[in-house]
């Protein structure tokens, strides 16, 4: 296992939830525009509700319902749908593209962007992310995440865990599978990229959902296990 | 042209040349090379020939008389051939290997790193290079160039000039064509990248092609010409 590490060149990132603290980032700005707007909801479930839709919405592509479509576009519809759930009425098309975008303005994790900076002095970081390109490059800039490389689903054609996703991402990075580790929150974003060959990394974000919404996650036996970044940079002995 | 360019929210780059002195790279490092493997050969004509084996390789995909392969591959062929043309025998695998990624560890120009830093204060920096991902991040890490987001024809299958790199960069960073500037020495690239909608800056690199092989080359009207990245970010009005 220590021999198999020291092959690994590159780390890529899953970034909702692992990078991103969505939903404290969502409700925070939705308390904020609905001052401004005058709406007044429970913005946590808007937000719970609007991640929610986002499996099944990728899920309609994979299975060829819904033509290939970037997640700007899917978080749109899953808006569109939530702004009539919750008859939110009389948002101007600037209004909604604003709100849309909220996604390219979240927040990182405490942890996220002082061990990205320890990490990417051995290693290139990368993201691997079922988030567009341009989402995950104004992200990046809003949030100073400091990226070597942004990959995305995007690239592919395909949203994760497909394979191709994976497999594209060693190959765009000229590495084999082995040479590469995902590091995710998600057991199973983890596991599709040990189909592949890819070493694994599970940081749990127990926060993910929200204060009390903790859910458990079990890490597979071969995963690197590390409860923050700084913490998976200390496992990888980075100083 | 003023108000045109207020619109511009990012800035793609042509790489070889424009950003890194490939030519002075790969002499140094041929030199270096030559010295611990007993190779005597005149290694600035062997750099010209590198460099001028690339655009008949493009070609040859371009007009599918090659399959898709990307950079590194053609440079590698073309390493191949020069390797025999140079009657340079008895190179590990290893050793032909290292010598081809010599263009994942080109120098930036003296300005480049710090006019990006400038630039990258209000736009969206990006590659668009005909290079492949693995070469312009390692690059990128090798040289400390501060790319908010790595392009390159690899995404798209097609080579600059084809108008299908230019049009995929922009819809990948979520703009339109006038919302971005090309930015490269060379004006066939920014011709290509205008005739789809792009903004364009001239930055000639007279030294491009070593001392005393200085090649013209001629503005048309509409770009915006800077001696090089900081004169580029004082013509942008960035402090």
């Amino acid at each position: 296992m220590e021999n198999a590490r020291s092959q690994v060149k590159a780390l890529t990132f899953d970034v909702f939830g692992t990078v991103v603290d969505w939903y404290s980032s969502i409700v925070a700005e939705g308390e904020e525009f609905g001052d401004t707007h005058g709406i007044d909801i429970d913005w946590a479930q808007f937000a719970l509700k609007w991640r929610a839709g986002y499996g099944p919405a990728m899920h309609r592509v994979r299975q060829g319902e819904l033509p290939w479509q970037n997640i700007d576009a899917l978080h749109r519809g899953i808006l569109d749908s939530l702004l009539d759930e919750f008859k939110i009425e009389g948002l101007s098309e600037a209004d909604k593209d604003h709100l849309n975008r909220v996604w390219h303005r979240l927040k990182p994790w405490p942890d996220a962007v002082s061990g990205l900076q320890r990490l990417r002095t051995r290693y290139i970081i990368a993201t691997l992310s079922n988030g567009n390109v341009a989402l995950l490059t104004n992200m990046a800039k809003f949030a100073g995440l400091p990226w070597d490389c942004i990959l995305s689903a995007e690239l592919v054609g395909h949203y994760k865990p497909d394979p191709e996703v994976y497999e594209t991402a060693a190959a765009l990075l000229g590495l084999s599978p082995h040479e590469v580790m995902m590091v995710a929150a998600h057991p199973g974003d983890l596991r599709a990229s040990q189909a592949v060959g890819f070493q694994t990394a599970l940081v749990p974000r127990p926060l993910e959902y929200g204060p009390g919404r903790t859910q458990g996650v079990n890490a597979h036996p071969s995963d690197l296990v590390a409860s923050d970044f700084n913490k998976l940079a200390d496992l990888l002995r980075i100083t």
